[in-house]
């Protein structure tokens, strides 16, 4: 079958691989569409980083680079490993894509095991991945999405990352909520933010994000940090009082020092985005404003919730699905337009079917 | 009489002033011990910081410099003012020295009057202070302590501190803490984690400092950050997991930083100094560790429970007071002390009345 595999910076490759085998408690996936996320773009372009690299195999996975990409997975059951008797073949199902020890507590009563020792992603650090035909995965890691059209179940994965960020941040129906950086992740937190009757503020350079985060409704409230005093408008919109919560999903520090202005005393920041390089914090006003700076990292037990927010119709994904394309139009349509061109693309999608 | 005043930075001048009148609602109080605060030394080295420059009044206490001093102050209700009737005189008490707007809500069911706009302290931004024979105190900020020894009950307030600190942590009994720091903060905070069944570490590169952190029987472990690796000394002593809870009491990069590294993923960091430059973070670190780095200031609804500790003998105050001066010493023997040797001190009490 064909398959995305990268083999090191600036190299991913459309291989022909071996059908992945399904073994006793694992479930056959044919996959219908994979999203590209943002850690894949930093593999290609900065990596690898998440993937073991060639000749240094994961601890877990004992697979290192040239590995299968992507990790934001949708498909259609086509076999059950022995044992599986709780899906049938046909249903659509999404894929929670973690790698971790066999002896962690992986049960909805642990909530840390995304935190657990030498923790990967499918589709990043081994166990075959999105970006290709088919994969096969732990039950535990399947999650059926019943009639959830497989396009938009392709986004649960990067909405559960907003899903999980909301909760770290604590937000409750009425707050106002703060959001630096109308990327997918500041785009989909957004949107479970307002589907949880939270009222949402998005500072964003770009006019075309800014448009699109009022266009698909996730935002309120749309700020231009170039053009405008964003603290100053936070606080008029808040009687001066400041964001309740916000939420850092740029990796800037000038969007970090915002935040910290522009949150309520005793408020939570919390930070999304993945920081390549050490960041600068005013200190003295996380102490004398009580704040609470938190990060998340992916997110644990969140695929039900959030897959139930697409069902409900609470959280509308289609709007930020921008493309479609082929396997073999991975790196030319795919990663370049977001790495050139990411102002109008969101999510593009991958049909390895096509 | 006699008191402390603030003219400007290194210009403490010991004074005659008028007694302060006792006005309806409000409680007279002849101090019998007042500790010197490392807030004071900053005003005294780099200020004025919270007191209100000479022509730059307070916007709530109308006061500007010079000022009385002090604000960790125990002593004898000798009047009561028209309408408090729940207070004898005779009274052991300490005060909780807040200057807060009139429209402030004060009561327990607030749980942030000590971050309500232009908040000061009694003893920094006017209403007298507790280097002086007397003072006068609004009914809502004075705390009986019952038979509490009154050397003891003047650190009450810095007790407070760490009272609040350890309610920001979250703490819980049996978890593990690490503190950076063993000045007066550090210490009085690891004894509330004591009397709370927290095992406290501290790293403190001052042995004298260590001694007492070992003495007090605050700490459990002490390390010597600048011989020892104080990340993986906790980490032998977590069985590998870190600290669940981490104060920083230092105000210096390396601790911070010491502290990201060695509280154990989704554990809590609290910044209990005072930073007066911008701090560096590793972003990265807290969002994959999934860390909560919360700042404290002060203390709010904290008196009555850190009172408690001190009567019911779970705290034991006695150790943390080197040294009784009269208000005449303050600057040679006090200030100096701390400044110049500064690790044998840990509170120095001015008692006005020698």
């Amino acid at each position: 079958m064909k398959a995305a595999r990268y083999h090191d910076r600036g190299d991913i490759r459309i291989e022909e691989v071996p059908e992945p085998v399904v073994a006793p408690g694992t479930v056959g996936i044919a996959v219908a569409f994979c999203g590209i996320c943002g850690t894949d773009l930093h593999e290609y372009l900065d990596g690898p980083i998440f993937v073991p690299p060639h000749g240094h195999p994961h601890p877990i996975s004992g697979e290192a680079a040239p590995l299968t990409l992507g990790h934001e997975m949708s498909g259609t059951v086509y076999a059950l490993g022995e044992g599986v008797d709780d899906l049938e073949i046909g249903d659509s199902v999404v894929v929670e894509p973690y790698i971790v020890r066999d002896d962690v507590d992986t049960s909805a009563a642990n909530d840390s095991y995304h935190l657990s020792p030498d923790m990967n992603f499918i589709g990043l650090g081994g166990r075959g991945g999105g970006l290709s035909e088919k994969i096969v995965v732990q039950r535990r890691w399947v999650h059926p999405v019943g009639d959830l059209p497989l396009d938009e179940a392709a986004l649960i994965e990067p909405l559960a990352v907003g899903y999980h960020a909301f909760q770290r941040s604590g937000g409750q129906r009425g707050d106002v909520a703060l959001i630096t950086g109308a990327g997918p992740i500041g785009l989909l937190t957004a949107a479970v933010l307002r589907a949880e009757g939270i009222t949402v503020i998005i500072s964003e350079p770009s006019p075309l994000r800014r448009q699109k985060a009022l266009e698909t409704g996730v935002a309120q409230h749309v700020l231009d940090p170039t053009s405008q005093d964003v603290v100053a408008e936070v606080l008029a919109l808040t009687g001066g009082v400041g964001a309740d919560i916000s939420f850092e999903a740029t990796s800037v520090q000038p969007a970090l020092d915002t935040l910290v202005e522009a949150t309520r005393p005793r408020g939570v920041i919390v930070v999304v985005s993945i920081w390549g390089h050490r960041g600068e914090l005013d200190v003295q006003k996380l102490v004398l404003k009580e704040l609470d700076l938190r990060g998340t990292i992916a997110y644990v037990n969140s695929h039900p919730a959030t897959i139930a927010l697409a069902r409900e119709g609470k959280v509308d994904l289609k709007p930020f699905i921008t493309g479609v394309i082929g396997l073999d139009e991975l790196v030319d349509a795919g990663f370049d337009t977001l790495i050139h061109r990411n102002e109008t693309a969101v999510k593009i999608l991958v049909d390895p079917r096509r």
